[in-house]
């Protein structure tokens, strides 16, 4: 028999990752803040619930996709929270990004009622949410992978089981730091060959045919000379995400300066107003402290 | 009529690029400080001048592969140099790595003697060198890299013409500084999974297939994660590199944050004896600054 799917938070990553669950047959009931996001996928197939709690009482599998900590708590625990409606044996996958720490809590505080948990964050993007070939770092006991398997395949591509209980959202947290520091050196290599004149099309081009190349030069450097600062990854969840890198560093006391400088950068485009820009608009940092405007140069 | 060849610098590059010359049937006649290796080349066919001096009066182009600004200079310039050996028409090409600053000098010291010159430095390492597959960034006059053309085709695969004299060194440094930064990106964000007791070889899978990926984290990672830290591309040969980025972005006045941080990095490695292991070692910087060993933890 099909398990029940609730989906909380219907945002750039949940409404696609929902329709996608819809799409594999799945039973999908919905909640999100705002109503209206739930309606529209209320006309594809979806039951729309009027509260979490609601929610969870109409699902065996109760996945979260919301912004931060505080809101996949308060839509668990809350007035109206999902654990005020689950049941024994209950399976709550949270697939938003957040603290690994407030993870493991949520895990405790689910277990004592009785109530499964895995941390399964994703990478890939708007894009890779509509097509389905997110990658899914998960976080937990094998047999609840396992139990949730049909859900991710139905949602992604790259499915790893990487530990136990906030697991998953350490990986996500280290893919993010290779993220944003990937980002450090495309501004820097970019704007070191516009500060000498140089084509920055064909500097692109190179780099990206050798050792120098990464995911950001191949999918960034492109746009950044384009001039499309639009996201894909916003500036304020970048930042939101590096935050929790460094209060998880902070606990442990590891010094990670790469992190931390990235971040620091990002707080000036965030003073700036560019928040809402992607997160490939670091090089508008390094620009700055170079005096150079790359993309006239170019 | 085929140009006759020489090469000045026989080291790791040098060697296996003059042996893709003899290979492609050019005549070679080659220099080395220590002239036990230009005897090896001569057994396979090269002539082995006694000067840098007596090698380019018998040579129609002359390539440099050497390690630093003062070592070009001195095998042009210095008592016996190439330059002493010179004829009007004659083409200099310097395929090592340095600084902008000196090639543009060197490129008007030249042509006061009827000498043309390309700085055509390379990328891909000595498997990139051996095999033929070397990215070459040429600065210079178009005539001239066409010149240059079948002995770029002979020792490279992406071969671009990146701007006026100068230029290759400008791109090169770029790609350098994209190296060293997502050798950072990679660093910290295992060593931030390690800290959490992570699955490393899982944690470096899931970020590969995904937006922090880098040819740092599909090439290096696995050799981190087995402990190999033999060159490829050693700190020292790095270090260089990065000083020649600092100083191009002292004289503009650019500010380069990440470029200075890995250099800063890499200083903590020589001065613990690490010069001679591969650029990827930066990993030990990160592991002393977090407290952890990442290698044991996976």
């Amino acid at each position: 028999m099909r398990e029940r799917v609730g989906v909380i938070g219907l945002g750039i990553m949940g409404k696609p990752m929902a329709r996608n669950l819809l799409k594999a047959g799945v039973p999908v009931t919905v909640w999100n803040r705002t109503r209206a996001k739930a309606e529209e996928l209320g006309k594809e197939g979806a039951a729309v619930a009027a509260t979490p709690k609601a929610l969870a009482e109409r699902s065996d599998i109760v996945i979260t996709m919301v912004t931060n900590s505080p809101d996949v708590e308060h839509v668990l625990f809350g007035a109206d929270g999902a654990l005020h409606g689950a049941r024994t044996d209950q399976l709550f996958i949270d697939m938003s990004t957040i603290s690994p720490v407030v993870t493991r809590s949520i895990a405790e505080r689910c277990a004592a009622h009785g109530v499964h948990t895995l941390d399964a964050p994703v990478s890939g993007g708007e894009i890779g949410a509509i097509e389905a070939r997110l990658s899914i770092m998960v976080g937990g006991d094998a047999a609840e992978v396992e139990r949730g398997m049909p859900l991710f395949q139905a949602m992604g591509k790259t499915i790893v089981h990487v530990g136990p209980h906030g697991a998953g959202q350490v990986v996500k947290l280290a893919n993010q730091i290779a993220v944003a520091i990937n980002n450090l050196g495309v501004s820097e290599a970019l704007v070191f060959a516009a500060a000498h004149s140089i084509d920055l099309e064909r500097t692109r081009q190179v780099i990206a045919a050798g050792a120098g190349s990464s995911w950001a030069m191949q999918n960034y450097a492109p746009k950044i000379l384009a001039g499309d600062f639009g996201p894909g990854f916003m500036v304020d969840l970048q930042q939101k995400d590096l935050r929790l890198v460094l209060e998880a560093g902070f606990e442990r006391h590891l010094g990670l300066p790469g992190t931390a400088l990235a971040h620091e950068l990002y707080n000036t485009l965030q003073r700036d107003g560019g928040g809402r820009e992607g997160n490939l608009a670091l090089i508008k940092a390094i620009e700055q402290l170079a005096g150079v405007d790359a993309r006239q140069k170019s």
